[in-house]
């Protein structure tokens, strides 16, 4: 078997990592009241055995799989059936409830792993000549259905797994800028940039799982893009293995050869070719960084201070504030206190709740907020000045170092919990948009409503929070995790269908869009006409065709409708 | 005629204004030295009277006018000759010089000046049920060759003069974003935001005779984009009209809704729609704003600082800086001091360079810069003390804010030098690029060699000259002009080529782009493939094919070649 490490086949991340409320003993008492499950009693649904499981069988012929062997070697066309599942789907909560119930519609006749660019491009043109589909894989993070083949395809599919390609190919670092295989996974990508003193600075929440072809098929974002970009700003250079070749946009700082290239790569999610090499921007690892917390009185004073923050001259890395529900949660999955230390902090926690109280707070509307402050000693000292004084005008109290190390250290916890839940029958799921300033907080108050509304046309609790992060001149985005009890009648998809569909079309219906970045996929195609227009939709289902007539790269996604529609 | 400002017929800007040699008493002796033209005895070749052309008779059908009559009313449809002739080309040095000769292959059969968006989309929509060709037409300062129609154009040809569409139609001063229309020229923009203390901050050396519509079409970049961002940054929606309908992108700080429909929009040169409305960012006006000048002993440690300005902490509004031959010219142009303050300012200047060469300083090396800081007297404090750390530390030395001042008044001057010197037998020109820092130096040789060598094969003396400014994180632009005498064998057009060729194709072998932000038209789109890769150029082809497939929308430009090929 390749050397590439792969996410377990029916959930996040790897084998013994997992969520563990046990350690954490406000979770339990606060999920039972606001989300309506006891995790000490609720039944834990067994999940199948792999063996128990009916995968189809692979419908690549002899002829090609011979062919891939000759270009990648027999090693590397793998027909296993645990590691075809694994590449079956992503991690959305439809793809992990079907993985759950081994209702696989499709799943990849082969896995190829090039091990080079070289060997990318020939099996592009191999699938291309032969007529078979083509599904470029990275870590399999995907939360909005960009990696499964089609229902009903007849076609042979392969799914091409990157993982191999996953080396710093060069850096040049006058310019700042280095050239990097798809296929690297974020701990891989900073720990070879980490060793020349460098760092991407892109930290997606998959970050352990997710791949620099991924974030570009996707149009990523990490938590601390306020100062380091989206991937598409990033990104400067590409190569992309097409069926008539090598797509190349040389690094460059900016350019204006026409429609940008470039930017149709971004977020085509395997549509137009396999993404092979990047060449993104770099920086010097900061000399300091601090992260501290913030609490504000309510929502709108933490939205104005954020707006405040990115108006001024401040610069932070990130800034973020969770609302009043999401700011109860992250309370309530504090680790207990073990140590005298913990335990004085603990305590002083809590007087400062009931000092807050005193001055006329309202405990329950608290929204804590998370700034990152990185760069040289002096710049780190100039923000946390100008930051102080917005916090102080918009009446937050600052909370320390403390809980942002908290913070920093739990950040890529939180998709375990999705298991977690969806082993006692619950779903949790995200959604996250965004909005211009003036529009963010009716999107909130819309969404808490159009959520609340399918809870209660399910007959279901339901819990919904928010976070905002992602600061741009314009307006922010809007983080929303929610969760409620699936009922027990087998209907859990079409339920959550009910739940997700309400907060997407929300969206859409409030002026936000409808994802930052978690891409389109099939979990977002549908409202593509109402985000883009539809004359929008027309002319990018045109560049799709027109790019790949025998529609064999990744089809279905981002679009809804069959080719020409 | 219709109440919109348009640029003379033969030249830049409005009849006038133009370049005045007298009051700069050292310009003659410089073009005489290092171009080889004395302006005081050089025959002025006298342009033709407008009425000695002959003006192809316009080919518009009376069922066609009538249908555009019924849109936009009788007065809104124009065959006026010297109209038709304002809008057949842009102000590239080709168009100059085919005007002057009355050399106009094809000339648009009708002007058209609709006064709503509604209007475009209907004049849109029967333009392609009529199979007519549709130009759209801003400002008409396209020095790429973007506006006319291409010669053999059998269709009848419509030039759509968006010049009426020009008001700010609302602000959301909170999400600091302004819906605008198209069609609006820089400085009636710029008016309507100040008077609500707004600005855009987008200033290109086209900015008195460009609009809002043809930033957006042709990738444009202001000189203050270091602070405010190319267009392609500061357009966060817009409304594009197109054959089947409007293509509407809302206003999002960021989405990621598959390749971007906005990416494509920018930089599409009129082969998608009109674009009709933009959504752009807008920005209080700066508190404070101040240019200072410094001089450098040479263009490697000027480079390497305005790289390390970019590294920094400061954020100022641009940073250029002009080689040495930029530098003379700079000087070369200075107006004569009339008072007698300013007498004493230049005996300085003389006295200063004196002091320079006594430091060990080859004068003929020396490099100026400009840096813009704006921002809060704090903010603009504390970017002057960094960048002043780093100017020393580079060697620089400070020269104030009175250059700056000059710069800051002259800089919307130099495209009427381009007439002033056509008019004797003189070509000057400009190509731009960008390119990684650690590229520049070399592309900047590459390009002094190309040009010398392509002067050189003509048997002129010629003169080219550089600046760097738009500075990147990976790297920054270089903006050369170029001069030589032209021959009286009516050769002109072919000797242009010559030079402007050898420099376009420096650049693509230099790993720099074809145009940082000119855009593509019909001068740039030879070198699209090595640019943007065949592969890339066949993708983008793609887009347009299928996005227009009656090939009406200002066929021909950004790529080469018939459709389909």
């Amino acid at each position: 078997m390749p050397d590439v490490e792969h996410q377990k086949w029916w959930g996040w991340g790897v084998e013994g990592v997992a969520f563990d409320h046990t350690t954490k003993p406000a979770f339990a008492p606060f999920v039972e009241t606001r989300v309506g499950v006891n995790v000490h009693t609720a039944a834990v649904v067994g999940r199948p055995r792999f063996e128990q499981l009916a995968v189809p069988a692979s419908r690549a012929t002899d002829g090609q799989l011979d062919s891939f062997r000759k270009v990648v070697g027999g090693g590397n066309v793998v027909l296993d059936d645990e590691l075809r599942v694994v590449h079956w789907a992503g991690k959305s909560v439809r793809d992990l409830l079907r993985t759950r119930a081994g209702d696989f519609p499709r799943v990849p006749d082969v896995v190829l792993y090039p091990g080079t660019e070289d060997e990318v491009q020939r099996l592009v043109t191999l699938a291309h000549d032969a007529d078979c589909v083509l599904i470029p894989f990275g870590g399999g993070s995907s939360i909005s259905g960009s990696l499964s083949p089609e229902p009903d395809e007849q076609r042979t599919v392969i799914s091409l797994d990157l993982g191999r390609l996953n080396q710093v190919l060069d850096v040049d670092e006058h310019s700042g800028i280095a050239r990097i295989q798809a296929g690297v996974l974020g701990p891989d990508l900073e720990d070879q940039l980490n060793a020349r003193g460098l760092t991407l600075g892109h930290v997606p929440d998959s970050f352990k799982h997710s791949t620099l072809g991924g974030w570009v098929a996707t149009r990523s974002s990490g938590m601390q893009s306020d100062k380091y970009g989206d991937i598409a700003d990033i990104v400067r250079g590409l190569r992309m293995a097409r069926p008539g070749g090598a797509l190349v946009l040389r690094d460059l700082p900016s350019t204006s050869s026409g429609p940008s290239l470039r930017e149709m790569v971004l977020g085509s999610e395997g549509r137009l070719g396999v993404i092979t090499q990047v060449t993104v921007q770099v920086h010097r690892l900061p000399e300091k960084r601090v992260v501290l917390a913030y609490m504000f009185p309510d929502f709108d004073r933490a939205l104005a201070a954020m707006r405040g923050i990115q108006r001024s001259d401040a610069g932070p890395a990130f800034g973020r504030v969770s609302d009043a529900n999401e700011t109860s949660f992250s309370l309530a999955t504090q680790k207990a206190a073990t140590t005298a230390a913990k335990k004085v902090s603990s305590a002083g926690q809590q007087g400062l709740w009931r000092l807050l109280r005193a001055r006329g707070w309202d405990t329950n509307q608290m929204c804590i907020s998370y700034i990152c402050y990185e760069g040289s000693a002096q710049r780190v000292a100039g923000d946390r000045r100008i930051v102080k004084d917005i916090m102080k005008r918009h009446g937050a109290i600052t909370l320390g170092s403390g809980p942002g190390e908290l913070y920093d250290q739990k950040k890529f916890d939180t998709p375990y919990l999705r298991d977690f839940l969806l082993d006692r029958s619950t779903i949790g799921d995200v959604s996250e948009t965004a909005a211009p300033w003036s529009r963010l907080a009716i999107v909130r108050r819309n969404v808490y409503a159009a959520a609340h509304g399918a809870f209660e046309s399910l007959g279901r609790r339901g819990f919904i929070m928010c976070h905002m992060s992602h600061s741009y001149h314009s307006g922010a985005c809007l983080y929303f995790t929610f969760a409620f009890v699936a009922s027990t009648s087998g209907r859990t998809l079409e339920e959550y269908g009910r739940v997700k569909d309400a907060i997407q079309q929300t969206f859409v219906d409030s002026g936000a869009t409808l994802s930052h970045h978690h891409g389109v996929g099939t979990e977002h195609s549908a409202w593509m006409p109402e985000d883009v227009s539809p004359e929008g939709t027309a002319v990018m289902r045109g560049l799709f065709d027109a790019s790949d007539p025998k529609n064999i790269l990744n089809p279905g996604k981002i679009l809804t409708g069959p080719i020409g529609s």
